[in-house]
């Protein structure tokens, strides 16, 4: 085999709709896999079986490939910064990374740069006992939020203080918290942008994101009757703390919209988002491959959507365990529905895929997007 | 690994397309590929190398596959019989492909279902040495086209006989020969179908084809300025030739507008299509995604296109052997073109890739579509 272009380090579903861009660019990608049968692992020929945290798995699978970037964002920097001194490219890169694996160092950074964000306290329990009590005497009481800074993800490592008791399981997991008082807020949104190598940046619509058990659900694009100001707000937003951090790829940036209309930081990533799986089917390019062209440093391309309305909904693992037997179904049910099955085994609650509906009538395209994956989840075939 | 879904015979560019609708949808492959380093042998991790004529080869690919398709129409029609006897189901079946394989054969069974088409005369140089001389005096002369039954593609194996002398090459082939009269015509067309399984049929709008050296090299989707009587009458007679052939997959009408605006079959292929790789960018469902639906028995995808127009333009090895270098600058002048490379090294005259715009208004896609092919193709950033 010839040389791949770039390395993906985590098997997971993003890697996997990496190489569905990657096919079309006639870009070479090299996968570090947890397992033969990862969903990315499945689809992608030029792969090795190992562990993220091992240097010399990391070295071995970047050994040819001058750039690398990441599934997920798990990667312990001081690898990424053994790889970054030995000739490869990390994009985004551990200076940058580091603040969507660290959600203390994101809010401290966010505050120097000036972001709407919610009022916060870093603390270590085991130093600082009394932080939970007075970060609620500072913000006025409950109920307010605490996090792991590291290591969360879709509701994992988050509790939310409604009394100081609250608190307990959350002191008891030994880690570095993160107190964030509650935002009242009316929507969530997403601002998605890409930032090439070179500099370039792109930003997309601004979706509405809508959350169930802590994960991302459902996602409308563009996020209805947004306001164009504060929408050109939040694709700037996003803008400047992609600049600010020096981030390569694509940078999600999830927001609180208040009821004032304002808007509020309350996440970052930086790789492709969930709240991003619409453009697939929903733009002229889509998340994944600029985020194949920004981190191999070439143009980014058009985020235009093809039609008025995209709706993703994802399907998480439910009563129906055999997700190909409901397959055939769903297409009967609606020829439009675009289907996305990540080739993984169905667990409860478990992300296995996504469907997205493109049109021009908003509550047709809501219905029949829901529909979809409301029959995968549930195996219903009833309205 | 699990078990693949559906075996594919041949490792080229159509096969690697395949994949890319294939992973959408949760369809595992396994590939028969002829290198390691073939156009979908990049692409597929579940792959074999290995020789399609050999049957022993094939079952080996085929053992846990239910259900077989290809990526060309090479493949000897016994092995296919074999394959079908030992429970794999061939799609399309050696029964349909047998007319993709043979023009001869092709030509006698379109014209028993009364299909338009060329006057055209089978015959056997070494027992008809008069063959060539009794088409000329049937149909009142030069020129006309000859043609290998068997084998030819992409312009090889055809031959056009402006006199007598002309058709030596052809009758020194030793091959069962094809005497078609020329069709006059004001443009070639070509009408795609999907035929599942199931027996669901889905036509995808009439495109226009502009061949260049025997190949096809450009495609507007839909042919502009078509009388939809017309347009509608080229659907229904691809449909009605899948369905009385009984072909399993995509199904490729090349067809032929006469000046009096009629149309005539030119040449027929079962298997996605050089005129159909618009529908990657410009379709809610890509001719590949429908082959794979159709193919596995599952309902099919809407054929419905994004944008008005949408213009391929197939980039053949030419001046620039480096393809990577100049897809940058494609990207950089118009952030709207669809790339395509297949990952396949740049011989002179080899489809290598291709581009498609998609858009509302016809010259400016046309123009950019020409213009993104050019810079590949030659080098050449001046207008």
């Amino acid at each position: 085999m010839s040389s791949p272009h770039l390395a993906v380090i985590g098997g997971g579903q993003l890697a996997r709709m990496m190489q569905q861009a990657a096919i079309g660019l006639g870009i070479r990608i090299r996968l570090l896999a947890e397992g033969d049968d990862a969903s990315a692992a499945q689809v992608i020929a030029d792969k090795i079986v190992g562990d993220y945290t091992d240097l010399d798995i990391l070295r071995e699978v970047v050994a040819d490939c001058p750039v690398v970037t990441f599934d997920h964002e798990h990667v312990p920097p001081a690898h990424l910064q053994t790889l970054e001194a030995e000739g490869h490219a990390c994009r985004p890169g551990p200076a940058a990374l580091v603040y969507a694996q660290d959600k203390g160092l994101m809010r401290t950074k966010l505050a120097t740069l000036g972001v709407p964000q919610p009022d916060f306290s870093l603390f270590d329990p085991v130093v600082d006992p009394n932080g939970v009590q007075n970060f609620a005497d500072r913000v006025g009481g409950y109920p307010f939020v605490l996090k792991t800074t590291r290591g969360g993800y879709d509701g994992k490592g988050v509790w939310f203080i409604y009394k100081e008791s609250d608190a307990a399981a959350a002191l008891a997991s030994g880690r570095i918290l993160l107190a964030e008082a509650k935002v009242p807020f009316v929507r969530e949104l997403s601002a998605l942008v890409a930032r090439s190598a070179s500099g370039e940046v792109a930003a997309y619509p601004i979706a509405e994101s809508v959350q169930k058990d802590g994960m991302c659900h459902e996602v409308v694009s563009p996020a209805p009757d947004l306001d164009p100001a504060l929408a050109k707000e939040a694709q700037q937003l996003a803008i400047n703390i992609a600049e600010q951090l020096g981030v390569t790829g694509i940078l999600a940036v999830e927001l609180f919209e208040t009821p004032d209309r304002r808007i509020v930081v309350n996440e970052l990533a930086m790789r492709p988002h969930n709240t991003g799986h619409w453009s697939i089917d929903g733009a002229v390019t889509s998340q994944f491959e600029n985020h194949l062209r920004a981190v191999l440093g070439m143009p980014l391309g058009s985020t235009s959507p093809h039609r008025s309305w995209a709706v993703m909904v994802n399907i998480l693992g439910g009563v129906v365990d055999d997700l190909e037997s409901r397959r055939a179904l769903v297409m009967a049910q609606d020829c439009e529905v675009k289907i996305h099955l990540y080739g993984k085994n169905v667990k409860p609650g478990r992300k296995v895929g996504h469907v997205t509906v493109c049109g021009d009538d908003f509550d047709d395209v809501v219905a029949r997007a829901r529909r979809a994956a409301r029959l995968f989840v549930e195996g219903d075939t009833h309205e």
